[in-house]
């Protein structure tokens, strides 16, 4: 399979060595993985480069940085700092993009509306740093019943809002499917993201019902849920994006499936539903 | 207590008979209430207003109408029809205004774009009726987790939009905090909800974590989760809005407890964290 924009985000298969998930992507015809810093921190980023080389994979992604809500001095310093070193492995494995999520609203204060404002200093306070790196940052907006505990940027809008304020070009979105497919006002939004040059990476997973216990592990299967792939994906090419597209499933299931069966299952939801709409 | 905002929510008490909770509600200085068209199914609308008169309770709106997501004809029929139903019913009660929850995405297209046209024109097809009865209709964005399965309404300014767009000035929405406190545009909404004379009532309960398992029921007290109810309460408040203040909380725990003590709570709670900022 040559050409394919498909990536397999290394979480969709997290109980998995990284090292057999990196095997089975490629034995499944799969040329892109988006990876996390825990395997960074186990192995190092010259070791997971290495191996990724070896294997001839792109690195669609590193999740994740953000967290930037604190209001404490040393919190926000340690935060920074952080995201500095995120961006720097990101930079290390040849990943385009670090994503970041926000992070919550301080149950103390309830002030979501100062949660924000500093998540805006704080992307404007490493975009240098993502500049320098040749990294650019993709602020995810998380569906807004993560508002409260996760993610304080709850739709592209708000993201692309928070980016521009930054005054940095290496500052923009992930359109992930799961946290945005409701917005009424996402193509629009879509359009805004690509437009100004900040359309970074696309995600895609399903709205599963009933919702898990853990809301976030609702994550689907391309298919299994109510979002309509076909028409996002539209949305997303009709931009002009090129970029890989990276399946990104948190779900007790799919964990629990063989690794080789969760690849060849997203790589045949991949080609039905989001492949022809590229 | 004189001039009291306050109302309670039929289903924030309905695990007691509605005699019981209208009584508790006067016993606990509470002038108003929010009706339940359960209790019109088996009691009829003039035994009930019968009894808020004598009490003299103010009706502060009754739920529920809309569901007009339904694309086969007779379900389209049949549903417009049971929202002018719903509207003869308000009107009887005295109710200024019905609630309308949209509905949800139909799981065989998955086509939420089309599901949203179907809501707006429906709201449109029913507000003339709306306006002859002199009831105006609260379309309810509801929270984004509902937008598979309950209301593909999502938020203030979509429902503002299909407000608009019936043409009527009996169309407007109903702002409720459980739905839309993580809006970051919520500011502007709501002022573009009054300013538009469309702002028709002010729903209050919190968002409680973790969510229940039927998330609905994860509204709370306020207080007991994230919101902020001095800041939302003085966005709506400097609109000029001067209706009641509805109470409004699905939770196990909340009907478990006695009402005498739901609704002292609610007082006290309104009193401390509402009432201070209208």
């Amino acid at each position: 399979m040559t050409g394919s924009r498909l990536s397999i985000n290394r979480w969709t298969c997290r109980t998995t060595l990284v090292e057999e998930f990196l095997r089975s992507a490629v034995a499944g015809g799969v040329e892109s993985v988006g990876l996390w810093r825990e395997d960074v921190e186990k192995l190092g980023t010259q070791a997971l480069r290495r191996r990724t080389d070896e294997l001839g994979l792109r690195v669609s992604s590193l999740c994740r940085g953000g967290f930037l809500t604190a209001s404490a001095d040393a919190d926000r310093t340690a935060a920074l700092d952080d995201n500095r070193r995120a961006i720097d492995e990101a930079a290390a494995l040849g990943a385009p993009t670090l994503v970041l999520v926000a992070g919550g609203v301080d149950r103390a204060d309830k002030d979501i509306a100062g949660a924000r404002e500093r998540v805006a200093e704080g992307v404007a306070a490493i975009a240098p740093h993502a500049e320098q790196a040749g990294v650019t940052l993709s602020l995810e907006p998380l569906h807004p019943m993560f508002a409260a505990d996760r993610a304080v940027v709850s739709t592209i809008d708000q993201a692309l809002d928070i980016a521009e304020a930054s005054g940095s070009p290496a500052a923009g979105v992930v359109v992930d499917t799961y946290h945005v497919w409701w917005d009424p006002y996402l193509p629009r939004a879509i359009e805004r993201a690509a437009s100004a040059g900040r359309l970074f990476a696309y995600q895609v997973c399903d709205w599963n019902l009933p919702l898990a216990a853990e809301p976030l592990f609702s994550r689907g299967y391309m298919g299994d849920g109510y979002i309509d792939f076909p028409a996002i994906t539209r949305m997303v090419a009709a931009t002009g994006y090129t970029g890989d597209v990276e399946v990104e499933i948190f779900n007790e299931d799919v964990w629990a499936d063989p690794v080789h069966v969760a690849v060849r299952t997203i790589r045949t939801r991949y080609e039905e539903l989001v492949a022809p709409h590229l």
